[in-house]
């Protein structure tokens, strides 16, 4: 730990610099850097990080000498103002400012104007000739002591703030309606009225003292690192918590001195479209806050857009301050090489720069901004690939709600799909595709889904379950369509029998017009307009430096060709999980289907397999032909039986008479099927060890299909995957029957393909045997879906009860669906990785469930030495992100 | 290897000892033993286990050089007996006997009477001068080389064996009845048509060379090493496929050639009852398979009981050959320190021993023979203990039923629950509870059970139930209450609607009497007859025994005081799984429960816990002070709420109106509560984090039980578990709620007792993340009920379907929910026990899964360094006998 504690900056020169952001925290270092830079920033200093961990370390209280090195600090400033703090005559307001390390927006305390007393105020008053504006600033500054270190701020939305309460109180009695219409004498009376609520509602005097304030306000900074709202921020965003935060004393400059004064925010690029242009907002006479908080509408700084006036531009109205702000403004590019996000202030005809950061940016304007920067010879590529996050890319592929519409959010649920829909509310299945064949917009709304909802799932623009987590069969079936989707949204109940639905009191029916944000979780009432984002060649251009830098593939899961045309449009290489269930559903096939489960006897088993085995045959030649040259991993039969049968009474009925069966032979078969845990029950392999002729049926199928694209001349690499093995013996057994038929079908054939056998590890057993099972596998793929459940003991279609509270208080970092979980289904990863290549050292490994497309857990794959990663179709060019990233992120 | 391939014995001197188990077999081993102690054993020799290795490296073909050793021992044969193997005048005959370290009785093959054709069998009915004999001996000969050399044995019980056809059809043709019947011509008629059957259906001749007849034996017998039932043996049996079998090729002795002649199986004390006294039975003129078949009745060698005949015994009828007898058993358990089964036969006057091995014995037996041989001086205490497998300790504390009473099996399932137990079938756990009141004995049958049905399984004698599997909630709660159980008897098929149950063919109606069996998991017809076994002074003497050696401490799973009475009595040192949930099914509790559900608030629920709470403290109370001084560990909640709420709408409403609450709330709760996968749903701590109250109420309910009955003298030991953790802060954060609550009692008592705060371990994460949760935790539970489930992917009350399948299929050992999964469960087991104890060396660790009593689990608990099992109270002397021989086997 450094001795030193504090950091002067000022007159072109500043003791740290942007590499300090550790000691100095992020705002503090950028303002040393841009001190040393030349530009104009009012002087000040800095109290290191350090200094926070020294007031916890000593019991909330500054450590010995502190005050000293502050007031060695404050001399300097003085020294370069000419003014004194606490002077009467001509005194030196100063801001107090939080920053740390990393950025944690709003979580932490600022109080400005402090230096203010009844003797200074007085002063510049004098000095400024300017009442009003010095008693609002005397008034603002005692409130914020009064809130910030004096604990007055209310804890809740719902309680008032007295000072707010008083505010109010003298607009009332001065028959005015804005802030701005009380003069200076209200504003002076407000001062009393502010300092006599101090009194009464804490055993505190506000403090005449400017040092006494000082000291008052920084410990006050020093404490808010610890407040509840920060604890809950670091803990969500990771952020270690014995960082703590540094504190910057900085000369105050103000914009609203009058009528040469100005204030504005500006950004090097324009961070909607990431044009390079000089795009900015500002206000005259006006403070910082009021930019931001809209009371006021600010005027651009340019003509950066149709339907400006010129006449009320900075650039017209200043031009001289303009020139220099836009040299600042390259100034500041150049040297951090990225696009930079400024506030200025103007006092008096003098230009001030108050920060400088990294600019937020939508997503298009992030590729845009990477890719130009390279082209510029700003940046290099791979920094060009580390400046976009995975989840832009997300955004970049789903149509977004237009982010200045108005809306009526009626409930909140968890956004399962991004992108935003609009249409007409539909209860049924049946019903979203009968419409959505019409060309109708409809979105399906269901208290769950199931795969009897697929083809309505397809109809409809976006879908919303009451129900389920992220990895529920709504939202990975609406992931793997692109279809914008809120699951779990327990605020809509839903009424089937009345076709109607309850949400924040909204009583809404079948064929309401309601908008879904899959991005945000948000369902609004009627239509909400929306943009569509999408590709561009910045972002082709940029993927394409991606794919350089990746180790990791990237393939996809996807159940039909068509699925498999758009997946390498996205660049999948290979299929990673072609569920073959969904396949059963089509209702030219789920009758035999039904067949075969009712049938008594192996034989008859056997001939309704019969009818569906060319109809497989059919489906696999599709999916060959559409991923020519690249590997694809079929998954066998996994779901239990009965999710193929009927359960309501009227459908039980239809399917007995289409089968000639008895009804009671139909429900009989229900109830002998049904689970108390389904998905701890009879599925996956252990179907194919109690009925073989499933699993030869579809092996049959794949590899029939295999023969005969190949006979067409498509480059077939077939992988025939086994689900749900728990046991090295299962796998074994199954091995032996796909080689069986494949030998029967190449004999058959005079042909044979290249194929490979492996097994999901899905299953706790399945990974802590691995040296075992590698031994009659060919390949892994990781099923992390039911990895996570089993490992866990969670089920993702209940846990929708308390998972999210668990997030919310901080009992799990995050949604282990959503992220994967390092610490156990990650270590069970691992774990079966080594002992299988350790076994096995060609072994294979991939990854198949929604994690595939998640960026923490794509870099997680890449470090554990996974060969590839398989996710749905829109999130194929998210994952390959991640992949780069994770391979930039490792050479740094 | 040793070079040796032929080890001879005879004339009081053999090659081997029984200490050759290995190479000579069990059976060889023992032939040489007792030759070398100077028993008339018949000469002979053994080929060793080796040769049958190099019989199947060399292609299943004889080594060079083994058929002259062969030679070269029968030749001594030969000089000893004095008559010469092939001769005419005066043929030795042999009999050819597989015989493997272990055994495995009835897997492999034996031939007879080998060395007869069609010329020694004259020379051989010249010299006894009874033709009958010889050629029934001839043709039983070529019937046997037929089925076991020439493959002719049928492989189904359904096809006829050739041999046996042309036996019947002889008989009939000659008008008789039994085989005896047949006279010396006819036999000799049938020698021709055996020889005739093996021409015309195999491609081979009736050897007439009794050196090609010897060969083809001895090989049949290696081949038989390798038959589909042997492997699957060896495989049920964990006996290792590479170890081989001997071939002990011995002279003939024959009992049935007059009445001079006799065979007889004894035993050197009562297999039955242990008691030390001479045990046999013989025929007069008989060969050792009549004894056997149960065609002749055997008479007693001795009047060892009531009703005996003194003139019929062989004491009486061979006054000379008894006393020989009676020698020679003191010698052979002088010998081998332990009960012998001795097969004998009488030749013409001369007593031949043929066999002896330890004898099979019932488990009183089985305690009273190890306990006196201690107190005889014959063998140890530990080799007492050793003597005494766990199985017998099972079976010693429940009813059995009669081994002679005559039954009629109706059905099969899995045993899971041990004893016998007649009564009439009821349909209903509320009948069961009525009519068990008024001490009817009634048997219940379920489709499964759940937790509304416990009342009634208390009433009843016994209980069925058509699904479910070893740990299901039937067998788990039978076992628990020591009431015979079978469950999973998939041939049962019950209509609730019409009070009847089907099972092979047979209808029984309410009320119908029947009898299970939950040792075999048979159903019969009727009553049939019960004996009853129990304890006794020599099973009390050899328990001490048990508990000086064992190191793991055994405690049990209880929910009541008049269990935890009943469990201490068996032995048990404490509770190691105290369920709270069965509390709250009582009558006077379930409708404030179900009221607490109920409630829309938190004010409500704790409005209604309130009304349990001293109804908790009551169960407390009486558990602390059946258990003064033993700790008690006792889980909060544990199941989903759901469970406590009723499911049919009758009984739905009735909850409403006690309630007072619409139906329409009650119902929509029921809903609401519904989980796809409740055993990964909310249940557990989830409900603790989610409803705080209720453990809270929990929590001052243990404590306050605790303090007051410390403040009466009773020593008090509680242990506050929480389950299902799956997450290190879940623990963090309930260990807070229960001290706080600990704090406040302590404080409102003015008094505090010493308690300590574990958890379960039962879910893989939570063993995964053991570093970490040991730092909450004073102690762990492994529930390893549950740990299997999650870590097999496998609901035990699903697995039934398919998990019995995989045991007959050899896919899995063994079920591991019957016994612990060594390789995949025990590898979590293992991994959070070193860990856990890394992190906090002072951290006790038990089990308490229904494994705890299972004695292979149990031994592999003292491996892993646990400190205590718990298990149900029935099993705790089964866990304190597994738990000593566990440490005796470490020290061999």
């Amino acid at each position: 730990m450094t001795d030193k504690r504090v950091y002067y900056f000022g007159n072109n020169k500043a003791e740290g610099s942007a590499s300090d952001k550790y000691l100095l925290g992020g705002k503090g270092a950028n303002l040393h850097e841009m001190t040393n830079l030349g530009l104009p920033v009012p002087p000040g200093f800095t109290v290191t990080t350090n200094v926070c961990k020294e007031y916890y370390e000593v019991g909330e209280r500054f450590p010995a000498g502190l005050e000293d090195e502050m007031r060695g600090a404050l001399q300097k400033m003085e020294e370069t103002l000419g003014r004194k703090f606490g002077d009467a005559a001509n005194p030196l307001l100063v801001s107090v400012r939080s920053g740390a390390a990393f950025s944690m927006p709003g979580m932490m305390d600022t109080v400005l104007n402090l230096g203010l007393n009844d003797e200074t105020a007085k002063g510049m008053a004098k000095l400024t000739n300017n009442e009003r504006f010095v008693y609002d600033s005397y008034r603002r500054f005692i409130a914020m002591f009064g809130d910030v270190v004096l604990g007055m701020k209310p804890t809740s939305k719902h309680e008032p703030d007295p000072f707010e309460v008083a505010l109010s109180k003298k607009k009332r009695d001065r028959g005015v309606e804005l802030d701005s219409d009380l003069d200076g004498a209200a504003l002076k009376e407000l001062v009393d009225e502010y300092k006599a609520l101090i009194r009464e509602l804490t055993p505190h005097q506000f403090p005449q003292d400017p040092w006494q304030q000082l000291n008052a306000a920084v410990g006050a900074v020093f404490r808010s690192w610890n407040n509840p709202r920060a604890q809950t921020y670091r803990a969500l965003n990771g952020i270690p918590s014995h960082l703590g935060t540094a504190v910057n004393v900085q000369a105050m400059v103000f914009g609203n001195m009058g009528n040469d004064c100005a204030t504005g925010v500006a950004f090097t690029r324009d961070p909607s479209t990431g044009e390079k242009r000089f795009f900015g907002e500002y206000l005259i006479n006006a403070q910082g806050e009021d930019v931001v908080a809209g009371i006021r509408t600010p005027q651009t700084i340019n003509v950066s857009g149709p339907g400006i006036d010129p006449e009320t531009t900075l650039e017209r109205k200043m031009p001289e301050l303009y020139r220099e702000l836009d040299g600042f403004r390259r100034k500041l590019e150049a040297h951090y090489k990225d696009m930079q996000d400024m506030e200025f202030t103007i006092q008096e005809g003098r230009l001030w720069l108050l920060q400088t950061r990294n600019g937020k940016r939508t997503a298009p304007a992030a590729v845009r901004i990477a890719v130009e920067m390279v082209h510029e010879g700003m940046i290099d590529k791979k920094t060009a690939v580390m400046r976009v996050s995975p989840a832009q890319i997300d955004q970049l592929l789903h149509p977004m709600l237009d982010p200045k519409a108005q809306r009526t959010v009626v409930a909140k649920g968890l956004p399962a799909s991004p992108g935003a829909a609009t249409g007409r509310i539909v209860f049924s299945a049946d019903e979203a595709e009968a419409r959505g064949r019409k060309n109708e917009r409809v979105i399906l709304v269901r208290v769950e889904t199931s795969p009897e909802d697929v083809h309505g799932m397809h109809y409809a623009v976006g879908i919303l379950t009451s129900r389920g987590g992220m990895t529920s069969h709504a939202a990975v079936v609406a992931r793997g369509m692109g279809r914008p989707c809120v699951v779990g949204c327990g605020e809509v109940s839903i009424d089937y029998a009345s076709g109607t639905m309850t949400a924040r009191g909204h009583k809404l029916r079948e064929n309401d017009l309601v908008t879904l944000d899959g991005t945000t979780g948000e369902i609004m009432l009627g239509e909400v307009a929306t943009v569509q984002a999408g590709g561009s060649a910045s972002f082709d251009e940029l993927m394409t430096w991606v794919d350089e830098f990746r180790r990791l593939k990237v393939r996809t899961n996807v159940d039909t060709p068509e699925d498999a045309v758009i997946a390498r449009r996205f660049g999948a290489e290979g299929i990673g999980l072609c569920r073959t269930e969904h396949m059963f559903f089509q209702a030219d096939r789920i009758l035999a289907m039904r067949e075969m489960i009712l049938a008594d006897s192996e034989t008859g088993r056997r001939t309704a397999l019969a009818k569906i085995a060319p109809m497989q045959r059919g489906d696999f030649e599709g999916i060959f032909k559409a991923m020519d040259g690249l590997p694809v991993t079929i998954r066998l039969l996994d779901p239990p039986l009965h999710e193929f049968l009927p359960h309501e009474e009227a459908d039980i009925r239809a399917v007995a008479d289409a089968l000639g069966r008895d009804i009671q032979v139909v429900r009989a078969k229900k109830d002998a099927l049904h689970e108390f845990n389904p998905m701890l029950g009879l599925r996956g392999c252990r179907l194919g060890i109690v009925h073989a002729e499933i699993y030869e049926m579809q092996v049959r199928a794949i590899l029939e299909a295999a023969v005969h694209m190949q006979k067409q001349g498509v480059r077939v690499i077939p992988e025939i995957m086994i689900p749900l093995i728990s046991e090295p013996r299962e796998l074994q057994r199954l091995r032996a029957v796909v080689e069986k038929v494949a030998k029967a079908v190449f004999d058959e054939q005079s042909a044979s393909v290249e194929f490979r056998i492996g097994t999901m590890i899905e299953i706790p057993r399945a990974a802590l045997l691995s040296a075992e099972i590698a031994k009659h596998a060919d390949f892994y793929s990781f099923g992390t879906n039911d990895l996570t459940q089993m490992t866990f003991g969670l089920s993702r279609d209940d846990a929708g009860s308390f998972l999210p509270g668990y997030v919310e208080q901080s009992l799990l970092d995050e949604d282990p669906f959503q992220v994967l979980d390092q610490d156990g289904v990650g270590a069970l990863v691992k774990f079966a990785c080594e002992h299988g290549r350790k076994a096995k050292p060609q072994l294979k490994l991939g990854i198949c469930g929604e994690h595939g497309g998640e960026p923490k857990s794509v870099e997680f794959c890449h470090r554990t030495g996974l060969d590839y990663v398989s996710c749905s179709p829109f999130r194929v060019p998210i994952a390959r992100m991640a992949a780069a990233q994770a391979v930039l992120r490792e050479t740094k």
